[in-house]
């Protein structure tokens, strides 16, 4: 049902395509033959970083970052352990959005989502005993949680400050600027630097 | 400015994805993600799918379908050759939407987009010559315009007529259920199929 008229590469480039993310199977559609158009300037490109990217993309046993070797920079970055500040994230695309908003040095844990009861998860589920080990090294002196402002993003925080409490380390939350309800991978980056100067004690 | 924290091979990938239609920077650093997380089930599978569409895939010589044999394998369709039905489309994604409307046996010629006097698109810019080239040689009995009921569509599909008139072929064009203004690819099957059985004499 997708381009069954193009032989089964086509079809099945459409239907994986079709799988991700703000993509179905139009879209899919559209960007095969974008890519069939643009086969020498965009779909050898990416047929070749695709490759290089599962040969080389893995997820940092420290951190859990995405990035090419494990630690990853961030984690093996000396200037951001001097800095002995750890920013706690839900997913790397937050991560990624607080490095894009340019918030100086700082270490990152990825959480891997957020406890809900409602749908099972668990603290055993994201990586919070690797957080307190983290924390039990002694480098860290303060601690961020930036998490979404969410009933699950606040609940788990709550959850991992009483799992810190007993380490004297400092911990603070974003404040100003996060608006209730809101994901932080959707805000703009002035937003976020502002929500981390004006952070809170927790 | 994309996922430099994950490294180069990331980045690029983002970069890439981000010039698909309907991607930006955002659902690309999306995809990604989704990517790294499947990797085994999406991610290795979408690059060798990728990787055999590069090998493979080919603009069919003849009517300018994709496929990974040219001709490809509408125009060496005993079935859709004895049909004697030539349907005439501005592009590859026209020729996907009236195949899985189910239209029955036919041929098809994909013009390439369409007149376009505004955007210096003129009769040598399209598969033009090589449509009258086709009919020249006798085995088309009927022509469908399947163009898009726009303006530079109708322009186009009255050229087309003038080129033609001289074979003595039957020359219709979709009729009813196409929107004035619409784009073929954005109509449901049943609408598409509808049309094309009502096709009216140019
Ligand atoms: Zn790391
Ligand atoms: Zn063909």
């Amino acid at each position: 049902m997708s381009g069954r008229s193009g032989g089964p590469e086509i079809d099945q480039l459409i239907q994986l395509l079709a799988r991700l993310p703000g993509l179905g199977p139009r879209s899919a559609r559209r960007a095969v033959l974008h890519l069939i158009k643009k086969k020498e300037t965009l779909m050898v490109p990416l047929a070749s970083a695709l490759d290089r990217a599962v040969d080389s993309v893995m997820t940092c046993q420290n951190c859990g970052n995405v990035d090419t070797i494990s630690p990853c920079h961030i984690c093996t970055d000396p200037k951001r352990i001097a800095s002995g500040l750890l920013i706690v994230v839900e997913d790397v695309a937050d991560l990624w959005a607080l490095e894009r908003a340019g918030i100086g040095a700082a270490l990152y844990h990825v959480l891997g989502g957020t406890l809900s009861p409602l749908d099972g998860v668990g603290p055993e589920d994201l990586n919070i005993n690797s957080l307190v080990q983290r924390v039990e090294t002694g480098d860290i002196s303060e601690i961020v949680l930036a998490v979404n402002a969410t009933v699950d993003g606040q609940t788990t925080a709550h959850y991992i400050t009483d799992q810190l409490q007993s380490f004297g380390v400092k911990i603070s939350r974003l404040a100003h600027g996060v608006p209730v309800g809101g994901e932080l991978d959707y805000l703009d980056e002035g937003t976020l630097a502002q929500a981390l100067k004006a952070r809170t004690n927790f």
